[in-house]
């Protein structure tokens, strides 16, 4: 089993499950936010080290990797979950916000694969899971750029998976297709368990990680039971 | 979790890998075969009920599920794994034989579903679990029979997820997209892994039952790292 | 450019459409249906040789390809329509239905194709188009059995093309998504050309046949304006 | 019919193709290049108008479409054909050509069709055309930006078909899959028309544009005969 983990995008109910999983499974954990400030205390009770990174940005992703190998090692496991969306009528978007959507949501998960793969390919092991959501399947009107950037990073997961799991890195990509429950969101009591969990969802993360490289999944979908599709 | 465990479909390595497992798991489990003699053994072994049943024969389902709930009580958990297929050149196959690919791929999915599904829905919960292949999304040539079954089996898979899972019942679909290790079958020593271990397999279906409802799969799929796709 | 065609399902306005537009571009056609009855006022219109035929019996289908080179040639073109369908909570569906249902949508599908590429591979031409609809992607709620025919079809489809294309035989399937005009509905008021006009549909069968085999399409899709997908 | 084209990307074939279509059908055509210098007899002979743009940029973007308002009115089609790509193992890819390769091939795809559907809008028709490749359903090894680029191109057309279509703006994509015939590369002769034509494929694009709105596709793929898909 894997012994080390970065998980970029900190900000995420999901990713803190990840990181909660991740350590009760003995691993160390790195992570990366735009903002860590806010998870000093998060980081204590986990003992996962935390580290600032743009994701968008190529200079900073390099530092990132520097800082995480020299922390905690080289990560067997890579998880990319930021993304940034700006919605509205096509010709209302504001083409700056489009393109900061493109970056943090696909190019950053470009960036940071290829760090990630640099180090995992002279050992013939790793994995790099990337978060998608419904709109990495189906482009929802009113919702162009986050549609552009997540179908953009699934294509960049069904290509690295193509070319880089006969070396053995084990790439994946997980449709999260429904809302997450957090602090400021939970579901109305008529409609239990509507929400994604993230625990729930961080589960399949582990279990992609524990297949054997005889049966890997490129693409696993989580929705809530009463979700509609 | 899951206390009864029907499998259909007893003959190939996955059902047998999915009985072990499920039996670990203190499951009470149930084997459907068309020739179930030569799996006394097997029985012996793990403590499954075995049963007789030609999936596509409406009164033998019927029958087998009443014999079923005899045993081990109404199954809150059924897998579909029978397929059968005809080969060659579209102009030279013999329209039976299509028949029977169509009617033991396919249509014995819905009648295994359906009496699992009356047994599933009274109790608000239980899963349904299909076995796909590569032809389940891509019709290749020379094999438009086994299409046929295993596109219509995935198709009934999504309609029945879409009406069912808001009642409770887990349905899901996994695409097992490559060749499977047997005792007949092994992958040559300069590709090791190559081919689907079904023990390897079996982790996945489990993993399926262990989804809380507030984050349940539809479709999964498994592949050696070394796979085309 | 193709000179016979043989449209199989002839009840539906698509059939008709089709009829009368391969006419005016100097096809002769013949057209199968199980109650050819109510057609011979418009074959008459046409010029359209009619035939009765049940697609889902194997010696029904052979007659009618015997019958149609006596009366108009080989066909170069054929066109299968037919789909049957019913509806309504898995539980209750019965099997009977289910069984005539997938027959009808799909293995009456193969026994016309195979009937068909029979007599267009000698000559290395040759176009068949199958009919699909919103179910053929999308496995909607309470309509397994649609489901399952429609996407075996589908299936099938993507198996002849892959076969059959490099052989000199254009396979297409066209995704029907939104309801039919026809005598019996029409659109309201308030939302004009919110159903498919037959005509404008049959349209983009022909378009398919005029593909030069350099640039040819296996699916196309025609929806309404304002039609949800 | 339409009656004003902008065709964007006016360095391949297939614009060469699209601009003698829409002429013979009496547009007034634009054209769009990055390097428009060489074109000047190509435009002589057809009548087309050729602009200078960059379309990865905002402002030249804005400009082109001022241009071209001016030159022939607002365009009632625009064609979004660029495209630019950087192959190779992720690990070696530079990152300046990643984003160079999602910026003309996705992101400027975004500016055209913005300023593009802000002139269709108020006339409550037009027709928007997105040309794809291979890529843009299938991320392939050793191609990871491309298809970042493609595939979030289909994102924003399936968005943007959601969006738009119901207020009279058609929108489609075209996957073309398959090499394309042209000065620099031709078939062998043992594989005849194994290559697409541009010709062929352009008569595509005026198919979707003599569609009425209601049997419009939204996707059409196209393939030489031979193709392997």
């Amino acid at each position: 089993m894997f012994k080390t983990a970065l998980i970029v995008g900190a900000g995420s109910g999901l990713s803190a499950s990840l990181t909660r999983l991740f350590a009760k499974e003995n691993m160390q954990v790195a992570l990366a936010a735009r903002s860590p400030d806010r998870l000093a205390e998060f980081t204590k009770s986990t003992g996962a080290k935390i580290f600032k990174c743009d994701v968008g940005r190529h200079d900073e992703v390099e530092t990132l990797f520097k800082n995480v190998e020299t922390a905690i090692g080289a990560p067997d496991v890579v998880i990319y979950n930021p993304s940034y969306r700006v919605r509205g009528p096509l010709i209302d978007l504001d083409p700056v916000e489009v393109e900061k959507t493109i970056a943090i949501t696909a190019f950053g998960g470009f960036l940071v694969a290829q760090a990630a793969v640099r180090r995992m390919l002279p050992k013939g092991q790793g994995a790099v899971i990337f978060t998608g959501a419904s709109a990495s399947v189906k482009g929802y009107a009113l919702s162009a750029p986050f549609a552009m950037g997540k179908f953009a990073l699934r294509g960049l997961a069904q290509s690295m998976a193509r070319e880089l799991q006969p070396q053995g890195v084990h790439v994946a990509h997980v449709v999260v297709d429904g809302g997450i429950r957090s602090s400021r969101r939970a579901e109305p009591p008529d409609r239990p368990d509507s929400l994604l969990d993230p625990d729930a969802i961080a589960e399949n993360y582990l279990h992609l990680l524990r297949q054997p490289r005889n049966a890997w999944s490129w693409e696993i979908e989580v929705r809530p039971w009463v979700e509609k599709f």
